[in-house]
């Protein structure tokens, strides 16, 4: 028999894919057109036009062997050079080449930064409801425990006080996410400002370095003109971790970066001990062409406006009907309010209307809903008469 | 300050990195003609055709979203029928889509399997001198402990004996690689008849199965008209890890698979350990874009008649000159005993005359140099001079 610990892991149901699968073959039955997909977070919007483009110059000019040979494990110098430029230029990062290190995406990204970071099974890695549940999974790969911070279900952004009371002598790092996944928050300047003072702190209290990671996959996705924050700016020692998935709707292409500002605590330790987990788990180097094509696209985006609509359309229309939704900002997520406790009961009564929500418990949020709107515009329109009988069998 | 071990990994150097990195240095000071590279196993011939034909096909013809999103975890199910319906053609090897998990290459196929069969700190994993380097990092990534077989230097294939006395009952899994990196042998039907009667009955003997990796980034690059073996017709319980980084000249873009045939012990389970464990280390899914252009390239190969006339060039060439050189077989490596028993002391006295070949200590296999010739066939015959002044030092 093979690893249980990895058979458990492999043979888990993923509430999300289930519903998704359950979409699928309600489709058959009712039609597509009478099933409302809210399940899922995959981009539905097309990369942009520079993608293509690059890919086919790059195709049509360069010798096989340059297209598709090694990288330096790092990523490709010129690529690393042109993220280095372009982060410089938009937030004033002060990084060069030798600050990044490109991985296959985000979920690499986050397993190789806490494979380096993480050096004994004592150590704790908080992460803050709600969160994307893979986090989980991804710590516990890395060997060390983790903490989870209850959700502040008043404001989306980070409890100070719960964080104090979770960090401890074994605190290693703090997995943040903003635009959040599955809230759809952003946390502000305020928020950071605070959470960099109490870490401070806290790091000199414990006497030694407290890492905050992070995970930026949606961060040009925000909405009503909102800053995006550079977050070493407020906590020196961020690692913050990438990816194209959203930005450039490339989530099957796996490319994204780890960068490892020279202002983090021990900078070259870190980003050779990131050089050490990417290697030992075998990654080898991030996609060739793919790195060039993000060279190519450097600062171009998917268009968020479709994002940006379907924001204010699901928004707007469920708050009309009852509905208590927290305000989106970022990412493509709409969080909802359960009308009753049991969020389960609750997704479970809308499935049976064939609309697929996902309660968020697996995101250590119970009592509410995650409500994904990268979908089409048509179908969120068309759902609406489920979500009004459902919020009026409440009534 | 990050992981101690990950640090160490990161910052090991590398012999095959540092003699590449001299010889560009070299290369600035004599002139590119006169460095003789021979330390590194990048592929040199392109692509075949059929991908850059199959690139610009799926870019030009269907949709973004289509194109760039992400795959099941497993990989995409049209290609993993494809690959099924090209093993059973080409080798009856009665498998389905279900037996395929797509990789981000080679390195992720061994790091997934091992990831995937370790259980316990006490496992122990058998690898067959000369054997690649990290291999060794892959298998205590996994936890596992490693255990060499001494090579078998009289015909680089394995030492029955040795085997037998390296399983222990806490033998979980034996690597094996043929065409082997960086002997450039290829293993008998002989040997697998062999070695499979001795695990079956050593697999009885400790009371539970012990599975054969068998990892074939090199099974097409094969000389003389040698069958290529289906290493599960022989040992029922082999899983294979395989990458198309040199049967497509595909280094960089990270494309490979784990078949686990349903012969394996426990295959049902192995899958979806293998799923588990890809999971766990964050791999998500293979790269999209290459999954479709592997698909549309099944049973196409890069014009391996470069090697082999290097192959013939290299060989002749230096067996002529007394050089005591190991028949090459497959691969692109030529492995040559070194005239003096320590092969780093030639090796050093190689470099002074802009030869960089790679001794093969690190391997497994003291004694021994390792001469990489996916190179320019230029390059190999001038490098004959120089060759020639090195054995004759010994004279």
């Amino acid at each position: 028999m093979p690893s249980k610990e990895m058979y458990a892991l492999g043979s888990q149901a993923s509430v999300i894919r289930d519903l998704f699968a359950y979409g699928q073959e309600q489709a058959a039955v009712v039609g597509r057109e009478n099933v409302f997909d809210f399940s899922i977070g995959n981009p539905t919007v097309p990369a942009p036009a520079c993608v293509k483009e690059a890919i086919e110059e790059i195709v049509a000019t360069r010798q096989s062997v340059d297209v598709h040979g090694y990288t330096a494990a790092a990523g490709d110098l010129a690529v690393r050079r042109g993220l280095a430029d372009y982060m410089n230029q938009t937030y004033d990062a002060g990084v060069s080449a030798d600050n990044f290190y490109m991985t296959c995406g985000a979920a690499a990204s986050l397993t190789v930064t806490l494979k380096a970071l993480v050096e004994s099974p004592e150590d704790e890695v908080i992460v803050v409801a709600p969160f994307f549940p893979e986090y989980t999974v991804f710590i516990h790969n890395a060997g060390a425990k983790e903490v989870v911070l209850p959700p502040d279900t008043e404001h989306f952004q980070i409890s100070l006080e719960a964080m104090e009371q979770a960090i401890t002598p074994h605190t290693r790092a703090i997995i943040v996410n903003s635009p959040n996944n599955p809230a759809g928050t952003v946390y502000s300047a305020d928020t950071y400002t605070k959470l960099a003072a109490l870490l401070t702190k806290k790091s000199a209290d414990i006497g030694h370095s407290i890492y905050l990671i992070s995970d930026e996959p949606y961060r040009e996705i925000i909405y009503d003109g909102l800053p995006i924050l550079y977050v070493p700016k407020f906590y020196a020692n961020t690692i913050i971790c990438y990816s194209y998935s959203k930005s450039l709707s490339l989530p099957g292409e796996r490319i994204g970066y780890i960068l490892v500002p020279d202002c983090a605590a021990d900078a070259k330790a870190v980003y050779t001990a990131v050089c050490g987990a990417g290697r030992a788990m075998g990654f080898v180097c991030a996609p060739h062409l793919f790195q060039d094509v993000v060279l190519k696209c450097m600062g171009k985006l998917s268009d968020m406006n479709i994002y940006d609509e379907n924001r204010k359309l699901l928004y707007n229309g469920l708050k009309e009907m009852g509905y208590e939704c927290v305000y989106p900002s970022g990412a493509f997520y709409l969080f909802v309010k359960s009308p009753e406790p049991d969020a389960n009961a609750f997704s479970e009564k809308a499935k049976k209307l064939n609309l697929l929500i996902v309660p968020a418990d697996s995101f250590g949020c119970p009592g509410y809903v995650r409500i994904s709107y990268c979908v089409d515009p048509d179908m969120i329109r068309r759902s609406f008469a489920a979500f009004k009988t459902l919020i009026e069998s409440y009534a």
